[in-house]
């Protein structure tokens, strides 16, 4: 349960929630990631997407180190309340590799959509 | 690792990736599920989504029992191989309260999107 947001969240076990990034205009989905509470109450009182990144096990603001920022159009939750949309302006594009989306690669591993900016540039 | 699949896959401790079902016409984010690796081989086998039910523990066929099946156009996999999207022709609603898209509510409550069918109807 949570009473600071709207509608009934189940954190789980792990306290996180899967979020899907889209993109607002283009419909495009960008990205998986994962939110806990805090990075969901952030990315509402900040207008900014957040997430905990599990691997640095720390609440992580989309864009902070590569500008890449995601404006938050709006957030929408499941029937669940186990899963969460952001759907956002990107700014760049929101995969590490460049890649506007980091759904660039069919099962088959043929590569789809385009690369918007340069990774080596960005990141050291 | 995943030899069967044309990119790497990883499937966790659990055995599971996140899977996004989008509408491929509409570009709407429809639902979240999960997928094994059986049920990715059978989304791509059948050509209709496949999902890992976490509360039943069994292989779901998406619309077995609806009849809301989802015939897939294409499976992408994300940078790091942990999530997947399957971009989806959907028959009659993703979600079993009759919602086009599971994801028809904002974090503050708001119902957004349209009911395509009468839950009630369909759900014994």
């Amino acid at each position: 349960m949570s009473a600071e947001f709207g509608v009934d969240l189940d954190f789980g076990n792990d306290g996180l929630v899967p979020a899907v990034a889209q993109d607002a205009d283009t419909g495009d989905v960008l990205m998986l990631a994962y939110a806990n509470r805090e990075a969901l109450a952030k990315s509402r009182e900040t207008g900014r997407a957040h997430y905990y990144s599990r691997s640095r096990e720390e609440l992580w603001e989309k864009g902070a180190t590569s500008g890449h920022t995601q404006e938050i159009d709006e957030i929408r939750v499941d029937c669940d309340g186990d899963a969460i949309l952001y759907l956002v302006e990107q700014a760049g594009g929101a995969c590490h590799t460049g890649y506007e989306s980091c759904f660039h690669r069919t099962l088959d591993g043929d590569t789809v959509g385009e690369q918007v900016f340069d990774p080596d540039a960005v990141y050291e």
